[in-house]
């Protein structure tokens, strides 16, 4: 639509796309990135895009009740840490694997990284994985694709964070939306998969 | 090395390398696949050669305590159906996703494997991911890589199972050896990866 100098300008308007997604922000506010990224994934599951899971939480097993004619009752159990990412999967003949995290602040610090996500980062890439962080600043409600060989040359120069600035200069801006609600595939199309690359 | 019609046949000798073969499919013997395939999968990781894993095993958790100075201890928690394969991972630049079965006797039944994980390795494949399954056949202390293809065609045209026979003519036999036990990569070498495919 061509906004002619003369005309008035379009009076503010709750179903005007623009505040369509301001409403989709505001959506996401509450939500968290773990929903909204298995949320993703299934709608590019179900849409035959891409084949992408969160991994299970490894949780160590200590004992087990087998009650007579019922399922096996887990009693004792305990969180493990994982030594890989929460994310992994096949999108366009490529292994894609990545670790979302949430930061309530302007910065995200690496001592919410593991050691040894890192060294699975490293060694994605190493292998010809496309490989990433999901960084969520949950309070301006934005979503940022950063590639893991910014995020891993960060840590081991003993850097202690990824500031907001940094994701906005090296990462990418996730677009939201519905079903998927993330729409971080295509920033691989766009920057790591284009024709020709 | 030639055997001359003449010569004398090599003497039985526990050091030589049929032995040493034998001795490692005895080993084999009271192993379970899974193992065998965590550690070859973590041999292969400290060779730098890919980056496999199991995944960890869906676990429902209902009641969690939080005790005082202590771990969270998860305290009612059940076994859930894994919808996706056990093991995924990267090779030389690819995605590669497996079901690892076990069985005892000459013939896997396709009721020891989920519709949800048929639908999996199908995906996968057509994605472009490398999919296989990984079938033991304990008895024997043979395992077998056969293609998922070969796997979901059986599948679908309601076939009750793989034979032993069948594993033989559409598979391939995973050499035995130590680090790693399975040496089943070799096999997407030969036959997956070769050259100018």
């Amino acid at each position: 639509m061509v906004n002619y100098p003369n005309k008035k300008k379009q009076p503010v308007n709750q179903n005007w796309p623009v505040h369509e997604e301001k409403k989709l922000y505001t959506a996401y506010r509450g939500m968290n990135l773990e929903e909204d990224l298995n949320e993703s994934n299934r709608a590019y599951l179900e849409q035959d895009i891409a084949v992408i899971y969160k991994k299970p939480t490894p949780i160590q097993i200590v004992k087990v009740d087998y009650p007579r004619r019922a399922a096996a009752k887990i009693v004792e159990a305990y969180y493990q840490k994982p030594s890989t990412t929460d994310y992994n999967g096949l999108y366009r003949g490529h292994y894609i694997d990545f670790e979302a995290k949430e930061t309530k602040v302007d910065y995200f610090p690496f001592k919410n990284i593991s050691e040894h996500q890192i060294l699975h980062l490293e060694r994605v890439l190493k292998h010809g994985g496309i490989a990433f962080l999901m960084l969520a600043f949950t309070s301006r409600e934005e979503v940022y694709l950063i590639d893991a060989s910014y995020v891993t040359a960060s840590y081991r120069k003993d850097e202690k964070k990824i500031t907001y600035v940094q994701a906005q200069t090296y990462g990418h801006l996730v677009r939201q939306g519905f079903a998927p609600r993330l729409h971080y595939l295509e920033i691989l199309d766009e920057y790591y998969l284009k024709e020709g690359s």
